[in-house]
């Protein structure tokens, strides 16, 4: 029984319907009809008009809008713990050209304004200091936390203030929104957010993430910049359609909220264990090793995070008899 | 009845029974059973040890095999009209840091050592200039020819004795091992080729091309640029198990072959027409724009190329009545 | 005797002077006062407000000037003989982060507004080709000629036309302007050019240039890109005192024009040898082998160029006896 | 009287003469006789054959260096301090196309074993994360200390024993030398240092530093780069001849031991107040306000480092009266 990551989780029937509905000869790059409706699409659920550009990996949606925010000489505010500064394999270097995270700290790879507002204060505005030009955070964040739409809007302010761009990381934004009740638009632009990597792989996708400009904001560079990074596919009616099929009556949303309730589920059960609240689908607990074997033992494979912390991702099809198994493993410890 | 692309082409029911069949949960990146497979797989099609390295985009394939071959004080030499020049927005200089491109001449897209050697004799030594270090031609090229193996083999010899590393464009190596009825060994390292970029997507795949790197060559610096370059899928055993779906029974072969076949059958038709000879799946036409009219108002759709010329793609799925129609038109032009 | 080059020549006394006059403990960087007089003094020159930069090679100004006019993903239309794109080993992919050179010709490695829109014409406007955003043109060119008032104007009206940035290296900007008789401003500001590498270690500098921003241009992006790339001296004050002693007096133009009569000299001498016109400092002469080795016999020194072409230079400090020496030889083949 | 860095000194006679000594023409870039002499005279002053590549600023050096022993997938480990992070505003990144600086910590900007082994640790050998290839450390560090042989050693042995290549910042390695009393051998080869930067503009230069590669290195990759990075002055011998001059009967060591000889009378002085031994010829006071407001108003100008603290740096032409007013004022806080 796996609790790895959601991104090893399946494609979702719906998903997989949509590929074989569009499967004929069509119009290469982006050029079909189902890409030509992306913009629409996102618009009605972002309440205001946004440019859609579909791409494959979290990543590459990440580095495009960092890409889009920061030049060369720029830094990015981001949390220690953040994916773009630990999982990409310096993915925002190479497409901003070597832009410098510039690290700040948070509870839970959570930022508050304070902790962002240090790390500029520390900088100035001379030539031998990159100077920040963005700020990037993730929603939920890696530990499983999720900021509200106030908390965004506090750190929207700041950017605004300060010059900054906001980078909305959502690889998860879809189980922030599920576990939130709020609206994409609250949790994005409405909160001064610029551009979002809105995440549909790990949420039952194949391989189709999207990159979301808010505010009106030039597409072209972008434009380029993702066929320059190889990742302007040529069957590109195949991610569009995903996306869409993930859309329509809000597949997103309802698969978003499965993963929560299961990690919800095991998070009740866990108690004091839990190392961060559980408000999406993440689950941390602190346990010793004796506990950690236990679990193995018992056929639990999970994720060994920090020292004395592990990590258990549900999915949009996690079993709910495995997940039902772990709830009562753990209220055994 | 379009003729723009192969890029057009569905996807191939094989490919899509090979999705079906490895949806359920696994491990993420590459890290599943199918991925494990590909270096062997394609061993053994190469008749040699090599590695493979699945991507999305030839984009993608092209790039991190120049960057692999390539520093970025470097120079790669290729056809004035290769892909890598042409078509991909600058992907090589974007993913080796600024290489250039030094293009040489030949018919229909073409090198010959001769010509690389001119290229090569003009530049010299000195650190004003970038310094050669990777020749780069596509097989079928842009205009659909095909090096033989001998050909080949005569630019690996002149790359190894001027100290250049030799890649090979495969968007259609498919269609050209199809044409010679030579084996995919023979294509490429036996005639001394270090990177070669398959393209599997043209050919029936849905998003899936692979790097095969020869010659023991160390395949890490490519994997750390695949992820840096946002291209490590997370559900990366969808790229696999439909590479895997093209060598069974080599799908691949049978594919190219049919699409060979339907252009063969448009070139008996153009005869004098014809601008390259056709080799692969791919006609070119020297017509008129009275004749262009004609057959576009006969319902036939294509790219029109260099002034007075017009492209014309077939693919493994073309409609056969569609070719037999178009043959007839043009016998009547 | 050597007319190798002019960046040969020795650094001027009035130059040597000024530094040894500045030879006392100040402020690092740019923050000193001779740097402060820099926009000051070079916008009274050019009769306009501009932002003046110094770096020490004229490569960095290249680099730095059309990374301020092209993104990553943009291309720059220059000569096929232009000195960026053949003798800075890629300095212009390196600072603008792989953009691509786009080649045009033009006898002389002169380009007009018609060669210039040849190359642009071919492109389109898609994302699968670079955007062409940039020209850089040289005055006096890699071949000795001039561009004119008019003839820069017609260039910079094709740019404002097709939304290029008009980059000008001037490397030998001082001996345009001397055999032009012209103003700084006509050849430059008024014609339509937006960054000028002006050029004053050939003419006298020990190692000092300046980038010149006209128009209101952030001068911001530039600084920040002069320091990362490592071009912010530390004593900095020792470049800008260099560059104000060659503006007291006109030195630049004495010295300028100094060179380009040592160049009418042997031109006056070398009648039908002449490869082209010898409008500034070098000579180019069509002579034979046997003729060059006459040359070289009598103790000349002068680089082969292309086949069948010899190039000559002559500087501020030519020896008056070597150049009346090589006019005798001249006439004397 | 001011004490805010030593790179706002003048430039020694020695070296002054020397320019005046070259200035004559002579053959461009590196070609001249004195670049040619550098590898013999460093060689000699490090007892083993180096390579030394001339450039202006210590950025350079730093940034050609880190290019040369990591690739843009890499990480350098370095103190969170090192003047590679704070104050070149991403050089590094940008030549080493987007590698990642990776912070430890440690006492007076100085790493230990310990403290960079814990960095590695933490890092792993998957791919999602940036591969660390290089160790930098600043000798004397941004604080002041030196490293002895045998720390530096230790180091040396973690990088051969990690696989990092060893780089070393030696903006004021004179100054180590100088205090230490040992060879610059023991100081860099022989502990296993890869490459150094040497500083000598700081010191008396007027604009030149050195890149000393060890063990054998090829230097053509530094070569193109540094070309690349517009680093290869035209008139080149002027730099050359700096270094030679300053390695002159030891000019540069005795440098050295005046500017180490003024900060230890102010160390002397200042007593309790030190934040750091004085080791070199940088001063750390932790003083107060009220203590910082005296020192301004008695003439005494220097930087605000870190809240708390301020910084005053001795040079080689530090007005010995000066000094001992300071000296003074100190005793009397």
């Amino acid at each position: 029984m796996r609790f790895f990551s959601d991104n090893a989780a399946a494609v979702c029937p719906e998903v997989m319907s949509a590929l074989a509905a569009a499967n004929r000869p069509d119009i290469p790059y982006d050029g079909d009809a189902w890409s030509a409706r992306l913009d629409t699409a996102f618009s009605q659920l972002f309440e205001t008009e946004v440019r859609a550009i579909w791409v494959t990996t979290g990543t590459a949606a990440n580095a495009l809008a960092l890409a889009e925010l920061c030049p060369p000489y720029g830094g990015i505010v981001c949390h220690r713990d953040a994916h773009i500064q630990l999982d990409e394999c310096g993915a925002p270097e190479f497409y901003t050209h070597g832009a410098k995270l510039l690290l700040a700290d948070g509870e839970g790879a959570k930022l508050s304004p304070a902790g962002v507002a240090a790390v500029l204060d520390a900088i100035g505005s001379e030539v031998h200091r990159v100077r920040p030009a963005a700020l990037s955070i993730t929603n939920g964040t890696e530990y499983g936390l999720v900021y509200t739409p106030a908390e965004v809007a506090a750190l929207g302010n700041l950017c605004r203030a300060r010059g900054l761009g906001f980078h909305l990381d959502g690889a998860r934004f879809a189980n922030a929104v599920a576990a939130l009740g709020c609206s994409p638009a609250d949790l994005s632009w409405r909160a001064g957010v610029d551009a979002l990597s809105f995440g549909f792989t790990k949420n039952g996708g194949l391989c189709t993430e999207v990159l979301i400009l808010f505010g009106g904001r030039d597409i072209e560079p972008s434009l380029f910049r993702r066929k320059r990074g190889g990742h302007l596919l040529s069957k590109g009616r195949y991610l569009a359609t995903q996306l869409l099929a993930m859309l329509e009556d809000d597949l997103w949303l309802r698969n978003a909220r499965t993963a929560n309730r299961h990690a919800a589920r095991i998070a009740a059960a866990a108690g004091d264990w839990l190392a961060y609240p559980v408000e999406i689908n993440e689950v941390f607990l602190k346990i010793g090793s004796d506990q950690v074997r236990t679990l193995r033992d018992k056929g639990f494979d999970f994720y060994d995070w920090v020292p004395g912390e592990v990590r258990l991702v549900t999915a949009w099809d996690s079993d709910p008899a495995a997940i039902e198994a772990l709830a009562v493993a753990l209220e055994e410890l």
